[in-house]
């Protein structure tokens, strides 16, 4: 829908209505609103008055929530969405999510995105040594603190999986599932965000290590005594507990969870994947 | 920093840096960037020109990454410093932060919130009845199918506290937490975004319900078998194995994980709560 550039007089919405434009192309969602998904460059004026006559017909047709999506390069009609009272609902480097509510009450739109998600990997060889890491970057920097493989959880992407794939980038150690160990989380950690941060125990399917550059200063395997006697995981009460959980999962006085994917039957078939103790196979008798 | 509306010609960079106003008010982050946190009002010719100064300077200075935080009130900046090469980083109902990166490198910014957070509730009473109700909107609406109370959990909010409100506010029952059961990863759930969903056990405080009107439909107290019998529960996979994990926790075949808050030792002191699996005391004596 590309509309001309030019300066709409206050009889404009007529004027547009009366051309093939109407209202703003939208498609109704689940709820009872309906979704904006601007594509094509307008000039700010003309979208201003679309959005008006939109907004109008909307109300008369009953609908709640109006999703308003527009692509970065369409930034030049922010302003005048934000003037008529869209509010910002979620950004991703490519677009940015306004959302508006027609009715009186409360608005009962789904909440943005509240966490990141990390992994923590735990992987011991025969030799009972563990791999670790230090680290380039971050608050671990130049501390000489020999630390778990870490990363982030992309979107999108399995817990298990960023684990395996974050091991490799840092490490070159290939390495397999065996068991969630423990989960944590915290609060205030990325502009406000929320964090939940997973440990897993995978099992290592080679051993020697290429490190990673960028992100690591050094990689080894490291007996696991002297790496839970670091005096820094004496001092941090949740790197003390997790050595903890490591040291009773070695003597094999621990049991976490184990990961059955399974796809959820639903109109649109996500994959998905549970978590749970299995011990003995008290729940299902085989999972990976 | 209030700027008068006035037209800027080529020379208005001098112009203003001859004023008062050198470049934009930033503060200096951890990683060798900045952060510019817009708060009053500007003319957004004047805000480009600043804008280009200040990139210009900190450039000189050596600087990585750029921080932009523009309020919903000055939804009339965001043009002006997308075509400077700004992106959008995320956005909350009131501001927009953006982001800019000035090295010839791949940027290293950390990344938006990646998950929505939820919570089941595992709820029985002496008599072997579990808390369930039928809910108003959303995909079970009208189905008849009575399901475990669900909710969503807000940005700085413990998932462990956030059980504990919804069940409050969807039935009026106080509960207590027993343990987490099981965690569910699904993939594209809101806007793409991934969703973490975990399953607690909670001791109710209270036996009356007063039921939500506005998304609850009905609430009860149910015998399990007939919850676990409903032909849903059959048809899907991970409801049938949370049902499966809930009866062998009913039997005392069944360890989750336990809740221990803890401060991390960070400049920031951010609270934090880490789940694992404590049977038999193996990893710290006490745990709620």
């Amino acid at each position: 829908m590309v509309v001309t550039h030019k300066k709409l007089s206050s009889s404009s919405v007529e004027e547009i209505s009366n051309q093939q434009i109407d209202i703003l192309n939208a498609v109704d969602d689940a709820f009872g609103g309906v979704i904006v998904e601007m594509k094509e460059p307008m000039n700010s004026n003309v979208f201003d008055t679309l959005l008006r006559v939109s907004i109008s017909c909307w109300r008369e047709q009953g609908k709640k929530g109006i999703w308003l999506k527009l692509p970065i390069e369409l930034a030049n009609l922010v302003e005048a969405a934000v003037k008529q009272g869209f509010w910002y609902h979620h950004a991703e480097p490519t677009y940015l999510m306004l959302a508006y509510w027609i009715p009186e009450t409360a608005h009962t739109l789904p909440a943005n995105a509240s966490h990141t998600v990390g992994i923590g990997a735990f992987i011991m060889n025969k030799k009972r040594e563990i791999l670790v890491v230090q680290e380039n970057n971050g608050r671990f920097k130049g501390l000489g603190l020999w630390k778990l493989p870490t990363g982030t959880v992309d979107v999108g992407e399995d817990i298990v999986e960023a684990a395996i794939r974050e091991v490799k980038e840092e490490t070159g150690i290939k390495v397999e599932f065996m068991e969630l160990l423990a989960v944590r989380q915290s609060h205030n950690v990325s502009f406000g965000k929320s964090d939940l941060f997973f440990v897993f125990m995978l099992r290592p399917l080679s051993f020697d290590i290429q490190k990673q550059d960028s992100e690591i200063a050094a990689a080894t395997w490291m007996p696991f005594e002297e790496y839970a006697a670091q005096s820094y995981m004496q001092k941090n009460e949740h790197f003390n507990y997790i050595a903890k959980i490591c040291a009773a999962k070695i003597d094999n006085d621990y049991t976490g969870f184990c990961a059955l994917p399974a796809t959820a039957v639903s109109s649109r078939r996500r994959k998905s994947c549970l978590y749970f103790n299995n011990h003995g196979g008290v729940v299902v008798p085989n999972t990976i």
